[in-house]
């Protein structure tokens, strides 16, 4: 099975379009060992409301090797009807694509991978030619800076973004690649949706950033009313309520988006 | 002082402009003390004819945490008067960014890092605002792929890895950024150099992957004969003739360079 369908099989079995973000924060979380407890709590509350998991390295990487070890042990706290995400936003020449390819798909199980397509194709390759598994490439990102070069025309009017966007569509060997959108524009979520209408995507940027989650997501889902995962991090772990209620309800918020969306006629 | 000026002394007290590439190749050494052994016999051989050590991530993740530990015990192995480069690719958003940082600068001890610029200025801000410390931009590196995304001309016809430099200088809170630009593509280099006078740049691309050395070091010089790493990994680490030997005859290439720019008018 490719990763689109792996998509499909893990919303259908979660009921939910929602991507737990895994940021430990090390102001809060002193240690490596803080840092793990925390991601097991927090799965244990989440999982059930949610298709897929996403660490970002960074926040791993502040802990050091002991940061990475905790990496290693997350997949066996993730169940096979859920995705594991890595979060590495990994750019560099083929050879060194290869590497992390291994680091990431093979060290760390990962189901998918985020990928910085600055570098082009062959930067890209060998996170794509890994048959079931995703590479999930940077599009247009929820911060100020997508200003700079993403949002930039080329020569033909097209912003950059869109450029990828039609690259990815290029590049899939068929059903690998996705892409990440930042849900704080929901025009450029349209946008692209525009571009690659069978791209799975990921839209970050929703709580903590700011998104706007009901315009991002209706603008993101595919004809289906799938292929999108909406990925909250602090805005579910930090929640007042708890991760669990707040999992919940971005989950019913999501749901009720998707059947909306279904029931209106495009226009 | 300055990222800029410690590279100058770094320059100085070696009399090299090479920078040596750490790539430990899993293939040929099968596990994390394997790769330490060969780091370390590599640092030994060469670090009297480089000015910098540039260890790149991707292949140290290859063996999960105890690589990630390998890469905490090069910084004891590189001494003041040489700099160590960490070459990481990193893109995220600012807050992100912000733990790659920490990861980096206090946990790696880098005095410069590779960085991603595609996601604008707030993903790179946090590489800048370390005084002392330098991000090393990609401009326009040394694969095929540049294709793709940097040499694509913006509306105004600036192809983006130039559009890349001329940001690079606004950025730079002064003496911070740097640029890197692959030696396969000496005209481009020539190019980034007019755009950007004044900010230290990293080639890569030399030797395994073909780059022009004299061409590409020739474009990259300052106007003073400096502000440039040349960096080299397999050609060196694999040489026949052995890593000092190789690493000893790139110092004599580089210099040899270094003085005919000197000599030469500029056109």
């Amino acid at each position: 099975m490719n990763f689109a369908a792996r998509l499909d099989e893990a919303i259908a079995s979660s009921g939910s379009l929602l991507c737990v973000g895994l940021d430990p924060d090390i102001a809060d979380l002193p240690d490596a060992a803080a840092a793990e407890r925390w991601c097991a709590a927090t799965l244990e509350a989440t999982l059930e409301f949610a298709c897929a998991v996403k660490p970002n390295v960074a926040f791993f990487e502040q802990y050091g090797a002991a940061g990475w070890a905790v990496l290693e042990r997350l997949r066996a706290l993730v169940p096979a009807n859920r995705l594991l995400i890595v979060d590495a936003k990994c750019s560099d020449v083929g050879h060194t694509a290869q590497a992390y390819a291994r680091a990431l798909f093979d060290g760390l199980g990962a189901d998918a991978v985020t990928v910085n397509p600055l570098l082009g194709e062959d930067s890209v390759r060998p996170f794509l030619d890994r048959f079931g598994r995703g590479a999930l490439l940077l599009t247009r990102t929820s911060n100020s800076g997508a200003a700079d070069l993403l949002e930039q025309p080329l020569g033909d009017g097209t912003p950059l973004f869109e450029h990828i966007a039609a690259l990815a569509m290029q590049w899939d060997p068929g059903g690998s690649a996705g892409l990440v959108v930042g849900a704080t524009a929901p025009d450029a979520v349209a946008a692209v949706r525009r571009r690659a209408p069978l791209l799975p995507m990921l839209l970050p940027g929703v709580g903590a950033q700011g998104g706007a989650l009901e315009e991002a997501t209706a603008a993101g889902l595919d004809a289906r009313g799938a292929g999108l995962m909406v990925s909250i991090s602090r805005a579910i772990a930090l929640a007042p309520e708890g991760p669990a209620a707040a999992a919940r309800a971005f989950r019913r918020r999501l749901d009720a988006i998707r059947v909306a969306t279904l029931q209106t006629p495009a226009s």
